[in-house]
C-alpha cells in the first residue's frame, strides 16, 4: 500500500544522495535524442533542476529526459541506454514520497507525459486500458457518467499518474474497502531491461501461471517500465455519506475506531486527523473542522441506501457511547467534498504553517493504534519536534508528520531520526516501514530490519534475474549490501543460500 | 482463480503420463524414513496406489509417500531428496482437478495430512495461522462462533487443505465478491529447493518490496513447499438470502445475468447450472431443483438485513424481466443448505448418471458467456456427446462437463479433445484456460496458446531461479520445451532474450 503526494507541497530537498556515477557521453545523448525526437529530450542543466525530486526530501539530477511517445519508442531507448552502460528511471508525475524517481545515479530518465491517453473502454466488462501518463482521477472522470470508477484514489490522484501507482502499489483513504493498487490491475505492457516489449495479464481477474502482473505491481520501476495498465472499473454505489466526528480525547477517537470495527460495520474509509493536524487543516482549508478538538474521524459509507442509513446510526451510537462531542453529516456532494478537500490537501495545509516538514508512512496491526499514537507522543516530546498524525485508521496505516525547521543546524537529522524511530516501532509492533509511499531510496535500509535475510535475498535474486546490470532505478528497495554488486556473487541453486 | 473437486466424485484414471523417470535408492529409501520416522514412511507398492492420482484424469505413482510434521522435517527432507535427485511433489488432500498432485517423474511425495494444526487465531485483527494440512472448511468453522469466517470455498471445501489452497490459488462459487486465495493470504512460511526454510509476508495486508507472498500463491508447488499460511479472515454477513431462479430458456437465463450485472446488483455469488447438469442434480440430491427446466441461477446475498431485501426485489424484478418461471428465495438455513449442497455435489451427481466424465474449467468475459454456451452445444453436436454446464456466471467462469464411456474405442480422445476446443473458444474470446483447477500436467501445453513466448520465457525463468535442478513438481505448468532443459540454456540478461 503505497500514497503519493500532492505536489506543490514538498518537503525540504536535500541531496542526501551520491553524487551521480554515470557519465553520459555525446554520441549517447545523440542517440537517445534521435530516437525521441529532439524536441522531447531535455540535456540544459535548468531544464533538468525540474526533474532532480520528486514529492519526497531527496533530490539527484538526471543526465537526460526523454519523452517517449510509445512502448517501441521506451524500448529503443532502453536498448540504447543498455549498449552505453547508463542508469534508467522511470517518473510519471513525481509526485511520490520515497524517492522513487529519483534518478540516484544520474543517467536516462524516461518520464511518461506524452503517453497519456486512454486507450479502450470496455464498461460491460468493466476494464480499462489505458498509457501510463494518465491521470488517476481521468481515470474515473471518464466513466464517471456511466457511474463506473477507479477506486485506488492516492491523496494526489489529481496529479499523480497510474504509471506511477502501479510502479509504486499506491493505496489511498478507500483502500480500507477496496485494496490497493495490485488488486485493480489485471494486466500490464511493459518494457524489460533487454528491451524486450512483454504483456502479462490481460481481461481476467487472475492469470494462469506465475502472477507476473502480480510480481511487477509495486516493483518500484526496479525491474521493468509499465508501458501500459490494464485496470478494473468498479460500480459507483447508490448512495455515499460522509461523516466528520468531534472527539475531547484522542483515546476515545481511538476507542471509537475499534468499536466500530468490533460491530463489524465496513466504512469504506475511516480516516483520523489529530488536535495539530486539523487546526492546520482548517486554517488552510475552511472546511469546517473545529479549532479546539483533540481528534476527529472523517468517515465514509457507500452502498444502497438503506444500508448506509443503518450504518451511520450505528456509527453515531458507537461515537456516542466513545464520548464523542459531535457528530456531523454532510448533507450534500459540496460539504462532502469540502471535508474530503480538507483531507487530501492535508500537507498542503502543513506546508503553510511549516516551511518543513517530513511525512512519514507505517503500518501496525490495528489493535496497537493506540500503543502507536502513545509512542508517537513520546518522540515528539524526546526529540523536541512537533508530531502532527493523519492516517488511515482503518488499517492501522500511520502518517505522522514531522515539522522541524531546516535553519535549525540538526534538526532535519533530529527529523529523520525521529521517523526511523517511528518506524522501527511499526516494526516491532508486527506492522510494515510502509503503507502506501513505497520503499525507494528512503526506507530502503531499513529493510534489512523488516525481513530477514533469506526474505531479502529473495527479493534480491527476482532483481538480478530481470535486470542483471542493475540499470533499472538502481540503488532502490533493497538495502546497500543487497543491492546489484553483491547479488551477481550470489548465485541462486540448491547447494548455496539464497 | 482454482476449485478443487468433492473427493469421491472421481474422473477415470487414465495413465496418460510418461513412466516414472527417477529410480530411488535402498539408501535415500532409508535416509527419508529415518527423518520423519518409519511409521510415516510408505513404500509398498499396495499403500502407494493410493497416491498415484488426484481428482483429475491423470495418474502416476510415487515410489515414496512420507507424511513429516514440521517445516525442519520438510526441509531435510527436500535436502536429503536434492542430494538423490529424486524429484519431489507435495500433496495435500489431492482433490484438484488438474494434476497439480500427481508425481509425473515419480520419486518423493510429501503429504502434509500430519501438519493439520491451528496455530494462532487473532480475531482482532482478522488473522489466522495455520498448517497446511488444515482442511478449507475447518477454518471457518474454528470461527464461526465469534462469527468469522475464512472466504475461498471451494466446493471440495470439506476435504481439500489450505496448503493445495494457497498452491493452486483456489476459487469457489463466493470468488465474485471476495476474490481467489492470493486476496486473503497475507503470509507463508516455505521450503524452497535448497531445503531453506523462509517466510515472506506477514500480518500487513501488503508487505514492502516485491510481492513474494502472491508470486508463490497458484504455483502448483512448482517452485517451493508451503508449510505455513496466514490467512485473512472475514466478517460474516447480518443477513444472507439464497435464490433459486428456474428458467424455461437458457438464453434468458444468460440477459438475467447480464441484468443483474447493468443494474449494479453485487451478489456474493451468481450460479448457473443448465438443463442436462441439473436433472442429474436434483436425481442425486432431491434439493427442489425443477426437473423440466432448461436452466437455473443459484444467487446469494450478504449484508445488511434492508440491503439483502432490497437487492433481492431488484433481482427479481430483473429475472421477471427476462421470462423467469419461478423465483424462490430459501427461508430457511436448511433451505440454504440444501440448495448449496445440489450445487456442491454436482460432481457426485454426475457421476451416478455417467461412470465416465471430464470436468473442464475456462473463462470468458463476462459479455462472451452466450456465445460460449452456444459453442459447447455446437462441441457437443459435433462430437456426439452430452456436455452439461454449472458455472460462476458472475465471473463468466464455465463448467462444461463431458460426459463420456471409456469402454467405447476413443470415446476418452474425443472427450479430451472437446474439452480442448472448448478451452481455445475461450483463449480467443479474451478469456483464459483456467479460472479455478490450476494449470498441472492437464493445461501445460495449452499454455502456449494462452502466453506469447516472452511472457512463458519470463515464468520459465522464475522457475529455474527457484528450482534450478527442476526437483519440484517436475513437468507440470510450463508446456514441453519451456520446461526445466530448455530454461538452463536461456540465461536471463540484458543481451539475450528472456
Amino acid at each position: 500500500m503505497r500514497d503519493q503526494a500532492t505536489p506543490g507541497c514538498y518537503n525540504p530537498l536535500v541531496a542526501t544522495t551520491p553524487a551521480s556515477t554515470s557519465a553520459m557521453s555525446g554520441a549517447a545523448r545523440e542517440e537517445l535524442a534521435s530516437i525521441v525526437g529532439s524536441r522531447h529530450a531535455l540535456t540544459r542543466p535548468e531544464d533538468l533542476t525540474l526533474y532532480e525530486y520528486d514529492g519526497g526530501v531527496d533530490k539527484a539530477r538526471p543526465e537526460m529526459v526523454v519523452f517517449p511517445s510509445s512502448a517501441e519508442q521506451v524500448s529503443q531507448l532502453v536498448r540504447a541506454a543498455a549498449r552505453h552502460g547508463l542508469p534508467i528511471t522511470g517518473r510519471g508525475a513525481g509526485t511520490g514520497l520515497s524517492g522513487g524517481a529519483i534518478p540516484r545515479r544520474g543517467g536516462l530518465m524516461i518520464a511518461f507525459a506524452r503517453m497519456n491517453r486512454i486507450l479502450e473502454i470496455d464498461l460491460p466488462n468493466e476494464r480499462m486500458r489505458v498509457q501510463p501518463g494518465v491521470v488517476n482521477l481521468e481515470m474515473s472522470n471518464a466513466v464517471a457518467r456511466e457511474r463506473f470508477f477507479y477506486a485506488p484514489d492516492p491523496s494526489s490522484q489529481r496529479a499523480c499518474t497510474i504509471g506511477g501507482n502501479v510502479a509504486e502499489n499506491a493505496g489511498g483513504p478507500h483502500t480500507l474497502a477496496y485494496g490497493v493498487t495490485t488488486n485493480h490491475v489485471t494486466g500490464v505492457e511493459m518494457v524489460l531491461a533487454n528491451g524486450e516489449i512483454v504483456r502479462t495479464g490481460g481481461m481476467a481477474t487472475d492469470a494462469p501461471g506465475y502472477d507476473l502482473t502480480g510480481l511487477f505491481t509495486g516493483s518500484e520501476g526496479t525491474m521493468a517500465l509499465i508501458t501500459e495498465v490494464t485496470v478494473r472499473l468498479m460500480r459507483m454505489p447508490e448512495a455515499v455519506k460522509t461523516i466528520l466526528v468531534i472527539f475531547d480525547s484522542a483515546t476515545s477517537c481511538g476507542r471509537a475506531v475499534s468499536g466500530i470495527t468490533a460491530r463489524a460495520i465496513t466504512p469504506v474509509a475511516v480516516e483520523m486527523l489529530d488536535g495539530v493536524m486539523l487546526r492546520m487543516v482548517e486554517e488552510a482549508t475552511r472546511a469546517g473542522f473545529p479549532m479546539d478538538a483533540e481528534a476527529v474521524l472523517l468517515i465514509e459509507l457507500e452502498g444502497l441506501r438503506e444500508q448506509v442509513e443503518e450504518q451511520a446510526g450505528q456509527i453515531r451510537e458507537v461515537c456516542g457511547e466513545c464520548g464523542a462531542r459531535e457528530f456531523r453529516i454532510a448533507r450534500s456532494a459540496e460539504e462532502r467534498d469540502l471535508l474530503w478537500k480538507g483531507r487530501k490537501n492535508a500537507f498542503g495545509a502543513v506546508g503553510r504553517v511549516s516551511p518543513f516538514y517530513y511525512v512519514q508512512d507505517g503500518v501496525v496491526p490495528r489493535t496497537k493504534i493506540p500503543a502507536a499514537l502513545e509512542f508517537i507522543r513520546e518522540t515528539s516530546a524526546r526529540f523536541g519536534l512537533t508530531i502532527s498524525n493523519i492516517f488511515h485508521a482503518g488499517d492501522g496505516n500511520l502518517h505522522p508528520i514531522i515539522l522541524f525547521d531546516m535553519r535549525k543546524p540538526g534538526d532535519l537529522e533530529k527529523a529523520q531520526h525521529a521517523g526511523e524511530a517511528i518506524l522501527e516501532f511499526c516494526i516491532s509492533a508486527g506492522g510494515s516501514i510502509t503503507g502506501e509511499h513505497g520503499v525507494g531510496m528512503e526506507k530502503m535500509e531499513l529493510m534489512a530490519q523488516q525481513f530477514p535475510p533469506d526474505s531479502l535475498g529473495m527479493m534480491a535474486a527476482l532483481k538480478r534475474l530481470f535486470d542483471p546490470d542493475c540499470l533499472l532505478n538502481p540503488a532502490k528497495v533493497l538495502p546497500t549490501g543487497r543491492g546489484c554488486v553483491e547479488i551477481r556473487q550470489r548465485p541462486l541453486s540448491a547447494a548455496t543460500e539464497i
